[in-house]
C-alpha cells in the first residue's frame, strides 16, 4: 500500500487534530508541521517530524503529496490557500459560505497554472452536510432541506461575548429547538423563522466590578450574533467554566423532506446527524480522509480547484473498489 | 438544459415509481417502456409513451441515453443486466448483496465490450446506506458500522409466509430493536445478535380451516427468515390486511460510532436515517438522480459497470458545479 505524505500549515486546534487523524490511517503520514510561530515553541505529538516555518513551505514541496490547511476563513484561507496551491495539492476547510464562488475562483487560477489539485471547504459543514444536502435533493426535488446545528460550542459567538466590555470570557452554545425538529420529522414542511430553529446559551464570567445587567443587554441585543435569537446568559465563575465548559462538542441535523406518488401522497424523510464531543478532531478527520482523494485525483492528473461535491466516495478510501463492493455496498 | 430519454424495463411497483419519478425531474422524459407482459396489457400514467416487448428493447436503443431496468435480483437482473448492458447504459437495483461481485462482472464484461456504461445496485441498500458506509468508515476509521432496516415490509419475508400451508396472505414488518439503537447512539458499539437487533411482526391472514397454532409454529421456526428473531403472528381478516396493511412503507439507519483524540476519549457518532411512506417509490427516486449521472458519464466516454462509490455527487444533480457550490456547499 502506498504512504501518502501529509503537511499540515497551521498547528492550533485543528492542525492538532490533523495529527492524530493521520495516526488511525493506514496508508498516510506527516511528513512535516508548518506554523507562521517560531518553530521551537512548538510542541507536537508525533516524533522525528519536523515543524518549520511557514515561508520555507514551498522548499518542500517535493516531500509532500497532500498539504492540509488548517488556518482560519476569515483572513488566513483567502491569502494562503491561493498562494500554497502554487506549490502544493492542498484541501482546505474555507467556511464562509458567502465567500466561497470567490475563493473557488481564486484557488483555481493557483492550482491550474501551477497543475496542482485543491480541494475547498471539506468539513463537517460545509462538507458533510453540503453532501447530504446534494443527495437529498438529487433524490427528492420535491421537498425542502433544513440544517440545525448543535448543540455545541459556536467559536465565533464566544469570541464576540469576549469582546463586550466587562467580559472575562465566554463559552456559547447553539442549540436546535427540539419541537422544530420534530415538526419536520413528521413532514410538516413548516416555515421556520431564525429565532425557532436555534437558540442560544451564554455561560459568562464577569470581570470584576462588572454590571451583570448590562453585560447581558449587550450580549442578547448584539446584531447579527444574538438579536434574532431567544438567548439566556449564565454568569459562572471561572473555575465552573474551565470545569464544564472546556470542550469543543458540536454536531447537528440535515432533514430532507419530500413526497413522491402521483398525488405526492407519500413522504420522504431523509435524516443525517452528527453527534461530536470533538468538533475539530472530527473536522480533520474528514479533511483527512478527503486528502487521500486528492493525492489519488492529483496522481491522475486532475489540476484545479474542486469542492466535495467533485470527488468520487470510493477514492476517501484506503480499499480497492472491488473490496468496498464486497464489504459495503 | 439537456433532456436526459429515459427507459423503463419492467412496469411492476418499482418501474411505476421510476415513471413518477421522471416527472419530478427537470431535465428528464420517459421514452418508453419495455415489458415481458403484452404490452396491450399495460396501462401507464404518461400519455404517449410507447409500451414495447421487451424483445424489441435493442431495436430502440438510439432513442434511448439511460435503460433503468426495474426487474427483480433473483432470476431477472442477472440475466437481463449483462444482456441490455449490451444495448443500453444502464442503472438497476441488484441487491443481493452475496453476488454482487459476480454481476459486476458480468456486467462490466458486457459493457465494456459494447462501450456503455452500467450502474449496480443503487436504491437505499444497497445505495444510499452503502455510502454513508463508506463516508462514514473513512472519516472515522476507529469505529464500528450499525445498519438497522425498519419499521418496513419486507415483501421477501411476506412471500416466505405466504407460502406456508393454511396462509391466504401476509404481511411481514421488520423492526428495529429500540434499545439496541439508543445503546449505538449512546457509543457504547455493543456486539448485536441477529435476534438483539431487529424483531419482526407478521399480519396472516389464515386460509379455512387452517389451523392458527401450526401456522404461528411453522412461520416463527421457518429458518434463516424467522428462526433467528423474535417473531410476533397476528392473525387478521383479509379486509384489515387490506385496510390497514396495503401501503410499502420502510426506511433504517445507518450509524457510525467512532472515536478520535490522544487516547480515544472523544466520542463521535454518525447517522444516517429514512423514514419512506413508499419504499419503491423512493427507491425509484434513487435510480432517476443516479440515471442523470449515467448519462453524463457515458456521455464523457466512460464504459463498463460502477458502483455508487465511483460517481461525483455533482453528477446527480441538474444544476451547474458552479450553482452546487453556491447555493448547497
Amino acid at each position: 500500500m502506498k504512504t501518502y505524505r501529509i503537511g499540515i500549515c497551521g498547528y492550533g486546534n485543528l492542525g492538532r487534530g490533523v495529527e492524530l487523524a493521520l495516526r488511525q490511517q493506514p496508508d498516510m503520514s506527516l511528513a512535516a508541521v508548518f506554523t507562521r510561530r517560531d518553530p521551537a515553541s512548538l510542541s507536537i505529538l508525533t516524533p522525528n517530524v519536523p515543524v518549520l516555518p511557514l515561508s520555507d513551505a514551498p522548499a518542500h514541496a517535493k516531500d509532500i503529496d497532500v498539504l492540509i490547511l488548517c488556518g482560519g476563513s476569515a483572513t488566513d484561507l483567502p491569502e494562503q490557500g491561493p498562494a500554497l496551491a502554487r506549490h502544493f495539492n492542498t484541501v482546505d476547510s474555507f467556511d464562509t459560505h458567502a465567500h466561497i464562488p470567490d475563493y473557488f475562483a481564486a484557488l483555481d487560477a493557483a492550482a491550474k497554472e501551477a497543475r496542482h489539485l485543491s480541494l475547498l471547504s471539506v468539513g463537517w459543514d460545509p462538507g458533510l452536510f453540503s453532501l447530504l444536502r446534494l443527495y437529498a435533493g438529487a433524490v427528492l426535488p420535491d421537498g425542502r432541506d433544513y440544517t440545525f446545528w448543535g448543540r455545541g460550542v459556536s467559536q465565533g459567538h464566544s469570541d464576540a461575548i469576549r469582546r463586550v466590555p466587562g467580559v472575562a470570557d465566554a463559552r456559547q452554545y447553539t442549540v436546535p429547538v427540539p419541537a422544530a425538529v420534530e415538526a419536520v420529522r413528521r413532514g410538516e414542511n413548516p416555515d421556520l423563522a431564525t429565532r425557532e430553529k436555534h437558540t442560544r446559551e451564554c455561560y459568562v464570567v464577569l470581570k470584576p466590578g462588572a454590571d451583570p445587567a448590562a453585560v447581558e443587554k449587550a450580549i442578547v441585543e448584539m446584531p447579527n450574533y444574538f438579536a434574532d435569537y431567544d438567548t439566556t446568559v449564565h454568569f459562572v465563575s471561572q473555575e465552573e467554566l474551565d470545569r464544564d465548559h472546556a470542550g469543543l462538542p458540536h454536531g447537528g441535523f440535515v432533514l430532507r423532506s419530500g413526497a413522491t406518488g402521483e398525488n405526492a401522497e407519500h413522504k420522504q424523510l431523509i435524516e443525517f446527524a452528527l453527534k461530536l464531543d470533538s468538533n475539530p478532531e472530527f473536522t480533520a478527520s474528514v479533511l483527512v480522509a478527503y486528502a487521500r482523494a486528492v493525492a489519488k485525483l492529483a496522481a491522475e492528473g486532475q489540476t484545479g480547484a474542486r469542492s466535495v461535491f467533485d470527488v468520487p466516495p470510493a477514492y476517501l478510501s484506503p480499499r480497492t473498489g472491488a473490496e468496498l463492493r464486497r464489504t459495503l455496498l
